[in-house]
């Protein structure tokens, strides 16, 4: 398992890390850090971590795209919003925390798919594409390729959901087990959808 | 409020981007990440992240010890132990996750108080003090200004649980709730250390 995870300016810290605890547990699995113009990306919360330049990405197998309060930018930036397309086209399957399915809609890959997103910023979301089924009450949402997650934590359910897709459920639960996380399996219950 | 992460090789991913997320939604926080000598940091999970050095820290509010398989080569680091405890000694509060409470027992600064660690490493952790009160069963563990949690995502829960009785009940339901995380508030409840 490949993880490719694109990062840009004021990335939301969990969204990111919360799934690559669960993915860098996967056997043999290696995970590298992207964004447009490669360098140090930087967030809200201190983190200054290196990344390489997307264009050197290599191999597409899972793409990982993580939202934050930088994704109201990156949603008009029409240059890595090709590269994402780009990107999203080639790799296996697709994986959007939070506010990332946003930029993933903009893109126009989702048109008539079901999608979900960060519960406190759904108009937002909504309001960049009404081609997408947006789904507000679910923890994670699959169609085909993309699985889309609702806010922050929700991603840690819906990797563990995608690796009991993948690999099955047994390794799923080993992995929830060793990091000590009461994973919730079941990704049609929200319990942040109505408030 | 004031955080001071302290990162080494080989830190584990989650024990340290969990509480962050929470303490990145206090308001007015900073976090700032610090390592013995001072520049990249990286992990297992593929991460490189800038960190300062410890010699560089001047405010000592909280500080916050992850774990990781890198703790088993720093409970060997005389010299790193040492600033450890002098940085422990000036601070105001100590949070530790997962076997981040061994580093902090190898300082002698546990001796005689309560305390915990991950369910998975825990005979190796208790191998680093006969004087610490190792506590088996609990998500995280205070004992006055010390709070150390279980594994991995135990850092979560006690991070919003110090968050709750620094600035009140409200502010750290509010902080799980924008991050649609489901809080696990009872800190004697622990799901991981029979199995």
């Amino acid at each position: 398992m490949n993880i490719n995870v694109i990062l840009f300016p004021d990335f939301e810290t969990l969204d990111v890390f919360g799934p690559v605890e669960v993915f860098g547990k996967v056997e043999k699995s290696t995970i590298n850090y992207y964004s447009q113009q490669g360098g140090i990306i930087s967030n809200k919360d201190g983190i200054r971590i290196e990344t390489q330049k997307t264009d050197n990405i290599k191999i597409n197998d899972v793409l990982f795209i993580p939202g934050g309060g930088g994704i109201r930018k990156e949603v008009g930036n029409i240059e890595f919003l090709n590269k994402i397309k780009s990107l999203a086209e080639k790799s296996r399957y697709i994986l959007t925390v939070c506010t990332g399915s946003a930029l993933l809609a903009r893109t126009g890959l989702l048109d008539g798919k079901k999608a979900t997103s960060n519960k406190r910023a759904f108009d937002w979301v909504k309001s960049n594409s009404d081609k997408v089924n947006w789904i507000q009450q679910a923890r994670w949402v699959i169609d085909g390729k993309y699985y889309t997650s609702s806010g922050v934590s929700a991603g840690i359910d819906m990797a563990l959901g995608f690796v009991s897709d993948c690999l099955g459920d047994e390794v799923a639960e080993q992995i929830a087990f060793r990091v000590e996380y009461n994973w919730q399996r079941d990704k049609l219950r929200d319990d942040f959808w109505k408030q």
